[in-house]
């Protein structure tokens, strides 16, 4: 048999006894990612080539042979792959895997391609949740109004509020993001549908969910939580057409990439207060001045910010180490997700400026 | 051996066949707590002599003897309870025991005291996450930036942003309100901290909570949660003394009672930005309108609106029916609360007007 | 008003400044409840009077009337209690009530009347769980089978072996033994379905299970848990018409009290091996030398230890101090239960000798 | 950019239109892991070359160049893997990872090597906590003693019952087992340490247990689980040494391979008394019958059947369904594991026979 796939590279290491990493995170940035500790902490024990600090493309060149990881995802196509002959592992710590990489060679030469979605999923999760919470009782429009001396007591400005327990909810895109969410969800005793046309039914199932259609959760669901990821498929995946089915009432909550719904459609919806929204993503962004959704009471806004918290930051730079660290001592990763070959292509989601 | 306690009292039926009622919900609204359909229920099931709509002083003092169950907290003495030789229950249906009703010789001449102070935990506790994840998050605080078209993007507005998962939490009372909420943060793995004077420390173990002081409630959670009730002994529960032991960055979060904190000396710490509060109940309601609490970035205001939403309300109704059918077939109520013979004088708590 | 009930009767101190205790808890022994600690403790800060110690009928009439509390559950009848002027609590230590104690004019007297039964509520639901995992997959069948040198590998003995998980489970009888029991099945995902006459359809609702009747909970059940008390309505719930219903292969565990099932009827459901049982409770016990359960492969055999650890019996005696303490501050007790006065003379429980 | 990894291959039908499986699910049976539904919709939608029924090396040969999938792990040394230009998985049905297979290939060639190991943890799950159940309250120990006519009623039976509530729990591994096991302690309250020397701490902080060495884990647990798969680096991993320092009265469960315990290490604690274990997996099986272990009362005997229940083996089929299908749609699988080129080498277990 061909020696084992991962020890039949050799680790590079440095003068200096230590495996060679390339950070290159940009567009992340470094200190946001790594904190002094975790940094402080990678550099003990590994040679870290810094080209944030030093943006050589020469001195990356000239790193790529002995490279035993990259931290970021710079332009690698066929050629400098080849050249990267102690590669492992490409960390990718942005969040979106774009295509300046060639992810077939990588994949084919052994390399672990992973991705750090899940470092943002609590953080989504939980504020996602707090949209949910704010739509159901009305906080921010009651706050709005206090501030405008308008508030009304008690029952006066409940007459729309709704529990969330034993509520109906949908889930569209059962993914890290969906599946994160629905854990907060537990102690609610909600009844949960999922549209997800990338999970058999059977892991829905045991996930204690009802396994719908696009139609179906929309239609039945108090709540609706928007989750899936952009791709050529899912563009306006909510439209004109499907939008109609949305109860009267209903609490729409968008935190995945705008490019999912089709936003003019929706606005009449929201205008009419036939529905309500948290939306955390907007199909440009900063959202012109005069957006007419910028003062609508249906609505709570927010600026793009359910996942980029100082916590979810941070959580990169440990997962990088912890990784790291387990694939010196010929382990798999256990905190990085593996890129899944199928998938890397599809994705169409842009950098978040 | 005396006869079994409650069939020692023949339930008397009206003319026709069925058990009366008193109902007499004030401050309380029959038809808010009544659904048409519960109401219908109660209508077909027991001859109900509706002093809401007739308020005739006369007809509650000719129906107290004959009286099964009355429901409300009408002016009862030791006079009037003797007279209602057939009361089996008395049903308080707005959610606070006041002194007017001589409760010694109800429990002693076996009237079942029931409360319903239930019926708002779910909305109270789900109000208060909703209200702890706004503060965590800056959500309703983005939401006014955006309207003023100064939102910032991504991790720019994020910079004191924190998760509830793995936080440390605080509970300022134990009873209906603390127990629900807490169900919520089971998905959260927090750990949490109990203050709770009533409470043996075996009892709140057994929640998988830390018996703590008030002071260490206070100094060592992020997030602290007002539950307590008022009694003379909570007034000023918080006051200008343990405040000073909040950690910089404590969401404090006020849903229970106003006269558990002393809101002057609060204050300060608000303005200073160095605690953030989501703050449900206030000293004088309404609100001055002059009030400098009206105009903080730190807080989110809400005009004690945590509980009273319309599913609350109706649940009142069911419970109050649920329960009149078991004590009819001679078994305990199961919805509502038995009042606690040691607790019922001590409560300070206003009907909320 | 009225003085406060509890505080108008003035606790009676002995000459040594506590509290009076009468501690008489045949048919239960003070040191299977009270660990030494405890012990200690209770007489740290009561005065005690042992009667099993020292089981004098004239010291126990001679310290009725300043006798603060009783722990157990001596002879009282009217006359006693009208004696006993200082009692605010009965305290059985048991776990049954019996008719020796003249539970109306206790109650009138504003005796706080508490049980124990939650003490032994988590054994009871923990081996429940263990009977049902065994009848799921044979475990104490197979260990037989290997004493016997004739066991069988990996798949060739478990054609019968079901899971747990996602399940359709029944459960007859939701007091504190269904309560505790079903939070274990929580990680299971199974369908539950409830018969308990004695509680409204929306608390089941709420506590997550299907409220059913007696025939749909044994007819479409996978597990069926008998945990319903021995009452007149009660005796052979369970019997030879409604066994019938039993699907075959279902697992049905006998926990509570002999009296609620006809067992001659289930015996040849057994011997066919139509259905599997987990038998810990008999209508003789113990159970005859000859019976015919005592062979029979199908079934796991136990004698009446479902509760009776020595966590449970201590859990009491720490209960009771801790009540006790409550008490005396005029709080009203948080772990004992108190008696429902509708309940209290129903119950046919015989005290297990 | 090169084409995508896995459209780059097309999909070979054969004559009849459908994607190619070569089905050899040998040591493992086709008709135990695939119910006849499931063989039926597999038949439907794939053109299956069944191997089991028709056993020919030559049909073998043939079908590999145009084989889609494989079910089943033939041998497929690098020569065989060149031919086999069309396959995207290689399906393990049987649990175990063997040397037969050139997996460094396997990956480069871009196929998917796929575990079913997930189909097994909920059975191996609930049967570790029916024998911990059943050690803490001695079930199969008194239904041994009922038939010989020697059980003891109620308490007497049970001086050394313990509680798995708020118990401390070790476990060994914290891999497919662990995690499902642990799932099912949830409800209750136990303090859990894992050893996992593959995996981060951070990982385990999240899943809410304490990182611990083996050491620890073995001496401050009442309930030790060892899940651990045989490496190399796990042989007899629970050894004289590390045997010492259980604490009197432990549950050891041992459920996953017999060779991570030193089993004649072992004998004496059990002999003694001092420790309790539930044995699932032996050093040699079938146990020989004149084996010390076979006799004792301190030992749940199991022969080996933690795993081979009927539902985990149809679940095997259906995963493979399920996956096939997602694959065939150029989506990565949902079901089976992605195996790691990290470890496919590294696993020392032997097919059950």
């Amino acid at each position: 048999m061909t020696d084992l796939f991962l020890t039949e590279k050799e680790i590079t290491m440095s003068t200096n006894g230590k495996p060679v990493i390339i950070l290159k995170p940009a567009p992340q940035l470094r200190d946001r990612i790594f904190s002094p500790q975790t940094l402080a902490r990678l550099k003990a024990e590994f040679d870290v080539v810094d080209l944030e600090v030093n943006p050589s493309e020469e001195l990356f060149q000239q790193t790529l042979p002995s490279a035993f990881a990259i931290i970021g995802q710079p332009d690698l196509d066929a050629n400098a792959l080849e050249k990267a002959q102690s590669l492992k592992a490409l960390m990718n710590v942005e969040g979106n895997f774009f295509s300046n990489v060639d992810y077939p060679i990588a994949f084919r030469n052994g390399v672990r391609v992973l991705g750090c979605g899940t470092a943002y999923s609590q953080a989504v999760a939980e504020y996602s949740l707090g949209l949910a919470l704010d739509l159901a009782r009305g906080i921010s429009r009651e706050d709005r109004a206090s501030r405008r001396r308008q508030e009304r007591y008690v029952s006066a400005s409940n007459a729309d509020a709704i529990l969330l327990r034993r509520a109906t909810v949908g889930i569209i895109g059962y993914g890290n993001l969906g599946k994160s969410f629905h854990r907060l969800l537990e102690p609610f005793n909600t009844q949960v549908r999922v549209f997800d046309p990338w999970i058999p039914n059977s892991v829905l199932e045991d996930a204690n969910v009802l396994p719908s259609t696009l139609e179906e959760t929309i239609a039945k669901s108090q709540f609706v939580f928007v989750f899936a990821t952009a791709t050529s498929e899912s563009e306006h995946l909510i439209n004109s057409e499907n939008m109609k089915l949305f109860q009267d009432g209903t609490r729409l909550i968008l935190v995945s990439r705008g490019a999912v719904v089709d936003y003019e459609s929706l606005l009449p919806h929201l205008k009419s207060g036939r529905i309500l929204a948290g939306i955390d993503v907007w199909p440009e962004e900063p959202l012109p001045s005069d957006s007419p959704f910028r003062d609508l009471e249906t609505v709570v806004l927010s600026p793009h910010r359910a996942g980029g918290i100082p916590q979810a930051f941070y959580s990169i730079g440990e997962m990088v180490l912890d990784d790291l660290r387990l694939i010196v001592r010929g382990l798999p990763p256990a905190r990085m997700q593996a890129a899944a070959p199928e998938l890397v292509g599809r994705y169409r989601n842009k950098p978040v400026s």
